[in-house]
């Protein structure tokens, strides 16, 4: 034990939020705060003091903030996040022999003692800070110093020792370095964009936007999709792989292994001839025609979401370029994908494992900082788990170095432990069991873990009732109000959303066959044609939806997520506040799309900031208003007409007259 | 990035136990088993082996025991500890590249695919393992490869490749540890004596065990006393302070600042002409006195436990030799204790920030190694927690060292943190909340929160109903069934208890002052005496209630605790059982001393080992059995009888004729 460390007194424990002792950075969007909490605990009985310490990575200089204690050795303070990338953070503290004896001269003076010794400590202790401070506090100091040695009256030297003044001006006297303890971590906030933390995504095939049916869409075709899509209220525009698609073992419709002349292939069996994976499949346009598409999105307030899926077709130009790459079978042959005993003969895995892996990752960083050059800034990456972790932290780690305004979805459908390791080395957001939780008490086990726990730290969840590979039986059962259920569970349940589209809006019910999850004449394999005008379109619905997220900040973070009892198991209750409580929502869905369903909602009323009743809530679906009474209130809900209500819960303010104004 | 990490494919996380990141070790007995879980992932499909890895401090050799995977990517192994002393555990594991491909295999043939080039790829991992075996399980896998290449039938081969012989074989080819992935912190077991996890303490001050009432009792007198003692059944006889005591402002009777001529002092005003902490108050006796009572005490079973208070009277040795131990007031006087304004001049703390702090601390050591040194293996610290942290993790670490079998009991009632950190840093025991918590609820809060969390892993309750410092409002007011009650309450929750006698057996119940949890005319200032043969002594009680923990030993340990539901909340329920439940103990409790009360316990069988009904319950206190036909049974408990039952359960083991027979 060194000789320094044999007197440490003060012991700072379990800093929050930390992930997994310090490894992991949380996550914050800019403008977000970071509330820190620490055990700080010392022998005996003498006052503490300690400060929380951050910076954002690339400025040199500590901020701090005042640690406070709150309860039983407990003590917190927050930060702001205002800049992309990485702030750090610390914590220090101290004995405060000051405030310990300022404490213990209130007790002595009140119990009659004599003091006269207590203030020649006094002076003393104040002597010995103002050889830290600057004038004029010195200057301030060393005459209170001298008076509390004085002979005036013991009386007036202990008003003086207990002046605020005094305190105050000990306090910005900060003790030495040596003299802290200091939280032996710094740990890590990765700031990202406010699209990280709210974000409405739409997924789209390119290749199914022509206007005439059975033939090859385009990125013109594309923009003149644009208002459609930006007029539901989405943000990101996710496109499938838009690169060349290889035709060694092509699977045709329906994923035959076999196709037939004039079918697509799959936009998953990356690279041809025309190139890989920075080249554009030619029947789409140019790279040229491209960067516009993505430039018009924008001006439509749509960001459009890459597809990183890093394996290879047959054909991709690295599998002759690069052999090396890939694993040999013993017989010579490359070795296909495959889950034994399924084999993916049109897929070629990069081998992650070989001796030329670092060329090898150096090129995938070279393909993702090529498409944030030509304006990406969000990936949806395909199959994460399938490749090492440690590509995944060192990949973003290095992309995110220098553009930390892109954001990374991982399409990781895989074991839980697997999905948060995932989040934690970097992923902006992830995928989730949402499309397969249905029932009340699984959606709210799994929801309160993901917001209520430590997983809401590093865990970003982005919620997706379909996609081109999850077409659910509840979908497949339920018709369109369970279309309506489903979106509006996963618009406000997650701050992050997407749907599969136009098979969402339009209630695609079909699937491949009975018991599979797997669409009917799949959009994997060819192209798809809508009638987007259909009468059942539920467009109108979520454009609504979408609004009412939009103006609702209540609705852009998950954090302050929590369920609230119904005395029917079909329903499902649950609101969402902001800190201030200025915006809440309180949101009641019938999970059953086939009957009308009623029960009693028991509302804790402080927990969502109401304080008096009456209070209103307003639904914003139906744009009803309903005065309730008190905590318990009745619902009916009847799936065919409008499976939920959203409202906006509005404290009453003001009586006038006759008239009752709410919030 | 270092290079040989970017393939890093299997990650290793959440090993537990482990506590504070690794900072502090958990603690065991000897003969106990330390189970280990840890989280092992990795991407994609590949199947993972892993190993346990444990050694005792002393031993060079790791010992191993396979890691089975048991849901969701968590893992677990245990190993057993024998020895005294710090075991040290971690976890590796690696892609088992084999097992992996002998189950595509199944997986393969299963399918009826072609596996030519399949029965290749094993027959390289055969070849790859046999370089790192030894013979004669080299030439067996040299064959075995040699076959799998062979132009045998594709049916032979496949046999052959499926063979269990051959899987055996390869476990047993650890690969190299080049190949394997470690957990990056090695983790500690700290392994005490089993009194360390089983002790029944009695408390006694020396000086009142003579026979006359006034004269100072001597160590003979308290020899004499031992058989007393170790028919109640304790086994560890704890002595407040047996050193000289201090005369300057020495207290009085029941604490008055000033004494009378003839008063003893209190013992923890330590030190005076005669010597300080490596001296004995010669009206106890000698030296040799004291190590002739350490011996008789052994050959009743009983460990003698020392007081560590380390302070000082003001005619203390060290205040004359080592002033520069002791804080100075600004005039010139040592600082006395005081908790402002209260005032204990009696008392003069030790100054750990002293410039000359390493020579006082290897002092502090110098006195627990010469008591050690006397027979001495059990210390009960006073008050540690007005003491560095680090002072005690450096002592206790330092005696720990050359002597494994030395417990120490920290004396710190204060705040939770405080008491757990301590614990943490190394006492083998802990004084507990328990005397203050009487309520069922809060009962059962508190022992979950000490049994069932990580705090299980270091911080062991010692129970103590009263000591000269608590005489808590509930024994004052609950007369001779409040401590029949608060003993068996400390006895079966915890493994560890203790109690202060003679007051305690006979139920001494009077406070200095209304209100005050202090005793009338406390020992700790004055001789006590006390009638031990009055017929109001719980003593028969009590040498029943430590015979029955014996006998069971269910109660040699506190995890195993799980507390029932009942329908009177005036009842307590509990159980604990051994591993293989071949013994188990419920008991119930009336928690109101004042009056009768019944109620249903709602028992869940399976928990208590039982798969039948009926099943027996036996009551080890009246010696009463009931046959019991469901997991709901009625109890009624009148308190001035017995206020509680301590059953052993017992399951039906056979009917034979008439008879049931019960384990």
């Amino acid at each position: 034990m060194p000789e320094n460390t044999l007197i440490e007194r003060v012991i700072i424990d379990r800093v929050r939020p930390e992930i997994d002792a310090g490894r992991f950075p949380i996550k914050r969007t800019v403008g977000e705060k970071v509330k820190v909490r620490a055990d700080i605990l010392t022998d005996g009985h003498d006052a503490l003091s300690g400060l929380l310490l951050f910076r954002h990575e690339r400025s040199a200089r500590w901020r701090a903030a005042h640690l406070q204690g709150f309860a039983n050795d407990k003590w917190k303070a927050s930060f702001k996040v205002t800049e992309l990338g990485r702030y750090v953070y610390t914590v220090c503290a101290w004995l405060d022999r000051f405030k310990s004896w300022r404490r213990d001269l209130v007790k002595r003076l009140g119990a009659g003692q004599d003091v006269a010794v207590d203030l020649l400590t006094g002076a003393a202790l104040v002597e010995e800070a103002l050889t830290r401070a600057t004038d004029p506090n010195r200057t301030w100091l060393a005459d209170c110093a001298h008076a509390l040695r004085s002979n005036q009256s013991p009386e007036n030297r202990a008003r003086l020792a207990l002046n605020p003044a005094l305190l105050a001006r000990m306090e910005r006297c900060l003790p030495d370095r040596a003299q802290m303890t200091f939280y032996p971590k710094t740990l890590a906030v990765v700031v990202d964009p406010m699209k990280a933390r709210f974000s409405a995504w739409y997924e789209m095939f390119p290749r199914s936007c022509s206007p005439t049916p059975g033939v090859h869409g385009t990125f013109s075709d594309c923009e003149a999709r644009l208002p459609y899509i930006a007029d539901m209220g989405f943000d990101v525009l996710y496109l499938p792989p838009i690169h060349p698609i290889g035709i060694t073992h092509r699977k045709g419709r329906n994923n035959s292994p076999v196709c037939e002349p004039g079918d697509p292939g799959s936009p998953w069996a990356i690279g041809a001839a025309d190139g890989g994976h920075t080249a554009v499949h030619p029947e789409l346009g140019t790279l040229d025609d491209f960067r516009r598409f993505v430039g018009r999105a924008r001006s439509h307030g749509l960001d459009i979401a890459m597809d990183l899926a890093f394996q290879c077709s047959p054909d991709h130009p690295y599998v002759r370029e690069h052999p090396e790459w890939f694993r040999q079978r013993p017989d010579g042959s490359i070795q296909y994908a495959e889950n034994p005993p399924k084999k993916y003969e049109d897929i070629y895995p990069l081998h992650f494992e070989c001796a030329e892996r670092r060329a090898l990752m150096d090129e995938l960083k070279r393909v993702v900082l090529f498409w944030v050059e030509q304006g990406i800034r969000i990936f949806r990456v395909d199959n994460p788990h399938t490749k090492p972790f440690t590509f995944w932290e060192w990949l973003i780690g290095e992309v995110k170095r220098s553009h930390p305004e892109v954001i990374f979805l991982a399409e990781a459908f895989t074991r839980p432990k697997v999905m948060y390791r995932l989040a934690k080395l970097g992923f902006s957001q992830s995928y989730t069991y949402f499309a397969w939780r249905n029932a009340a008490w699984e959606i709210k086990k799994y929801f309160t873990e993901l917001s209520q726990t430590e997983v809401a730290e590093f865990f970003r969840p982005n919620l997706w009732p379909n996609t081109p590979d999850i077409l659910t039986e509840h979908l497949q059962a339920g018709g369109p109000a369970a279309f309506v259920g489903r979106l509006i569970l996963a618009a406000t349940l997650g701050a992050n959303y997407g749907i599969y589209g136009p098979a969402f809006e339009l209630c695609e019910d079909r699937p491949r066959s009975p018991g599979s999850e797997e669409y009917l004449n799949s959009e994997k394999f060819e192209f798809g044609s809508w009638d987007l005008d259909s009468p059942g379109s539920l467009k109108d619905l979520i454009a609504r939806v979408n609004r009412i997220r939009r103006e609702n900040p209540a609705l852009h973070g998950d954090r302050s997520l929590r369920f609230h009892p119904v005395d029917n198991e079909q329903l499902i209750c649950y609101s969402k506040h902001t800190p201030d409580f200025s915006n809440v929502i309180l949101t009641v869905v019938n999970l059953d799309p086939h009957h009308t369903h009623s029960g009693w909602l028991d509302l804790p009323l402080p927990e969502l900031g109401l304080d008096t009743e009456p209070f209103q809530v307003h639904d914003l679906l139906s744009e009803a208003r309903y005065q309730w009474y008190s905590p318990r209130n009745f619902i009916e809900l009847n799936p065919q007409v409008m499976p939920a209500h959203i409202f906006r819960v509005r404290k009453k303010i003001r009586t006038e007259h006759d008239f009752d104004y709410f919030m």
